[in-house]
């Protein structure tokens, strides 16, 4: 059977994207990690980088080489940070390779969005009107079709995901809408800074970032799209001390009233075909606690008559439906292998 | 000069508001604890339920009796459930003590919407109209004069802290105020339950009462009276884990364009005699962590241009700002004291 | 394939041990689980208890009635509490069923030593003759023929693990050996308590039971059996604010001085056939962090050449390897499944 | 009052040993703050390296210039790294301030053995003569009257605290020493680094520098001093997912079996005169949680009559009573004010 297993290559394995990628490919039927880069720690098992693999890989990380890495593996993703992803996902995709960006380098399809927002010129702009933006719950289709998937950032899955069938629907007033995000700090990645330092962060609880956060446009570039309006809102996130999740309050005007039954049908309705996105019974609201580790989003919708407001919450692991889990579904629906495959793992509870 | 000491009771003292009496009246210079109560610990010394002041006092707990409490005390601290406080409230004024209670009993001057969110009807409405709404930055002059406080809940603390000097000043639409809040646990009370279980919360992070939270019509009355007009706005609880500490995230539409210069100006004006109120500096935000332990207020304010919002952002902790501290804060107004008499302390950090 | 899968039933589903089998089975390619039962929750779906596993099954707890359960169940989990389990175990027993019991029922080999520690006359001392003491590193042969299962504590197995190289080899002064274990409060079970809420336990650190845990007879019994004489050691345990883990430290004195690398050699050759036994390499020691969510016993050595101590530091996941994954170990041994099967999954980290 | 106040300096304020000496003298009776340095943090004003400190202090960094600061200042506390601090408490020394130095440069009496551990030769073993070591539990009389003092380790305070009066008395083997502590990430200082990035640390536990940790020569030198005879023993450091806190167990075997009351009337006369030392009722054990922001240092006994070992657990907070606290507590012995003057602060639970 391993014959018949298709190779991926992890591009930047050493983050905590790379490693949950490790976990959730290692556990996958249908693909064999192939190849592994990393430039500082090229030459060493990725098990020293992350111990709680050890006694399941003997995977070594080598130094990113296009060639090399294409020769090895039929499928790529790329966990790099932004700019260094534009470049690397522009040559494997010249060498024909199939490639999940987790970067943000091209989910912005308007250049000019992506200078103003990442200060920096976009290298690649015929690439990125290839690029398919991988959220399978709005893009299915396309992303079956697509060579190069810009896998959404952890903020906005939360966040469009929230706010996609109030959009196609018009039931809300589209100048109204405010976002509240708190994630856990491996959203800020691996790299160790004072802000993230465990007596910096732990016991403390805050916002950043207000009214300037990169993930904004990318927000905003979808509900447009699917409100067929330029939309304009309020996001701010803010850090809790816990390791992984982000949980999303999102307030919207309702155009006219309606009880919690109706849009608790219109979610069901939109999400009906979504193996991954979990509605919540009416008056029960998501816990980041229960999707940790796993590939679900959860959902609790609230329509408050005090105030006409439709009030939705939504629970993911920022690391797996934020990140890693989302790139395995897209590839999953890439390679024609069903859309869970690998990724029906229950979370991790207490 | 322990002679010229105030003896002050502590009925209610095995919740974590009582504790938090304990720590911060034994350090105040002007009084002596007298008194403290504990029906389930009445002959139990007080570090028996907080070994954490053992060493520092000596304090017996006894059953409440308002008689005995009153001969032994001028002034009264009601660390109590709602419902329970009101009539013993009652009954100390009756006494002829200075009562400050820190239940929501006496907050809510409508006695129908007391009703209508505490599902109790209100035994004591006469009372209630002289009680005075205990927050200082608002009311200083009433509180100096009030016989009964009535401490406001911490998540109204730093919402109504947040929002005051735009509603004074006619700043932003009435209609459009969304409250976005995180509280640590120890909110919560010291009573376990399965929701706050230790593993039920660590790594979790959610919503709750959605819509719903009691703290809801005590904000809408205190902006209300600012504003001269009746609001109703969106107020959203969430739990973080972490033991103390609220922060909270407020969004109002601006009626007029301004920058966030405008905004600072107009919050240093408002609270620039308020000692335990600190404005951060353009382009920093609160963070619960720096609060901890103090009886500060931390406002960070932003102008959103593109959004046309006011963006606030307030940190305190909730058991001391949003409680104990802010409690002992209107014992000195109310005696005569210096407003921070032993309250300058620094808060713990990390 | 599912016509060939073994049918499985967990008794007594509610708890942490409950929710944990749930995850594991429910991901174990050669059972099906076919009932779970709890008393208080009886006719709920289980995922109104355990929300993480919401859109993997659709499970509802049944009241426990042997008889029934039998009819459904080729296998019988129990995760009861003790004395509860002693007679369920013996029902099952009776009705044919193989079961893996998680409680401490069937653990003391001797009743004498089980109604000292646990006050409570053993009801079943014939059964207990035919329990197997279910630590597969140690009795792998013994559990693929027993019938009844005694599944090991958590800090024991953690205990064992670390010494039972020095055991058998007469390497270590039997009186010497000391044992200090630190738990996450998974540990303590679900039920709420004062001592497990959450303000309580965060930002703490204690030492508990110091000197009388019932797990020390659990571990003397184990290590005497390895060295054929009489044990008596110190073990205490402390409680963390995490809300899983195990890590134990051990000192022993030496009985002729060693360096760390004949230590290294003498564990890597015990457990040489131990596939979730991982030995760290020398100069690098355990953490709980790398063991979370996965089977794996974590091992590091050192001997100590200024006291002539052999230090050992074993970690592993309370819930999986010190419960719920280690009684799917066992099953697979009982059932003639490979020993590893549907728990090969990594930790998750972080 | 003021102007008979002492001026002090802290020469290192930007670290948290720093932040802490500020909480605390800024609340001290008897001394102003009149300089502080920092290098890295020259010209800024000490709130914005520690925001909780607005609002009570205006003071800015200085860089270090011992002529300038001797000049402002009465009393110098040293919060550098080792080495930094042995040039500059030399220069201070000579500058004729007395000084407390919280580094390890002059806690070991013996040169030699310094230079073993730390790996760096002492450049003033003349002044190492003079200094001595501020444990005011067992050297009260000398640190009246001492110039320099090496503040303590925070893993000593707790370990020789805690084995103190079994040493004086004769009461264990000197060769069965073990002592198991575990520390909240603060005691790692403010310089972030991979091993203490919050995901990294936060639901995690580990053993680190087994056998080879600096703290240890000079618990043997201080435990060898009060026996008579060289001492050897085992200390193992922990790393626990909290801020504060130092909890150590400790094992000696007894010399002739006795019971707890014995060790208890042993340590309550050994500490009749210590205000920071809280001796726990029989039965009870520490929890670092008590002493959180405090000065105390919690003990509990206990004599294990199935192995013949004394058991003590002894609980401080690393910052405060294993280093601020302890060196204002230093301070006042130093200057004629009473020792727990500014230290009667209760902890901060929860």
């Amino acid at each position: 059977m391993s014959g018949k297993k298709m190779n991926v290559a992890i591009v930047g394995s050493s983050g905590y994207t790379g490693g949950e990628l490790m976990r959730i490919l290692l556990n996958h039927p249908k693909v064999t990690v192939s190849a592994i880069t990393s430039e500082k720690s090229a030459g060493k098992p990725i098990t020293t980088i992350f111990p709680h693999l050890a006694g399941l890989t003997s995977l070594v990380c080598e130094p990113l080489d296009p060639d090399v890495i294409s020769k090895k593996s039929d499928f790529v993703f790329l966990a790099l940070p932004h700019v260094a992803a534009q470049e690397t996902a522009f040559k494997f995709h010249k060498l024909g390779k199939k490639v999940v960006d987790l970067s943000a380098d091209y989910r912005l399809s308007d250049p000019a969005v992506y200078a103003t927002w990442y200060e920096h010129l976009h290298q690649h702009p015929e690439l990125l009107k290839e690029a398919v933006y991988g959220l399978p719950e709005l893009h299915r289709e396309k992303i079956k079709k697509a060579a190069l998937i810009a896998n959404p950032g952890c903020y906005p899955t939360s966040a469009i995901l929230g706010l996609a069938p109030l959009m196609q629907k018009g039931e809300v007033d589209l100048g109204s809408i405010i976002i509240d995000s708190t994630s856990g700090v491996s959203g800020a990645g691996r790299s160790p800074s004072l802000a993230h330092h465990y007596p910096e962060v732990n016991e403390g609880f805050m916002a950043y970032k207000v009214g300037t956060h990169r993930h904004t446009p990318e927000i905003e570039q979808e509900l447009s799209a699917l409100a067929g309006k330029r939309i304009i809102l309020s996001f701010t996130p803010h850090l809790a001390p816990m390791n992984r999740g982000i949980l999303t309050t999102i307030y919207a005007k309702q155009v006219s009233a309606s009880d919690t039954a109706h849009l608790y049908s219109l979610y069901r309705e939109y999400y009906k075909d979504a193996p991954f996105v979990r509605l919540l019974p009416i008056g029960r609201f998501p816990n980041v606690r229960n999707v940790r580790g796993s590939n679900f989003c959860d959902i609790g919708v609230y329509a408050d008559q005090r105030t006409g407001r439709a009030i939705v919450v939504t629970a993911i692991d920022n690391l797996v439906k934020g990140a890693s889990g989302q790139a395995v579904q897209n590839m999953n629906l890439m390679t024609g292998f069903d859309e869970a495959e690998g990724l029906r793992l229950a979370g991790l509870f207490p």
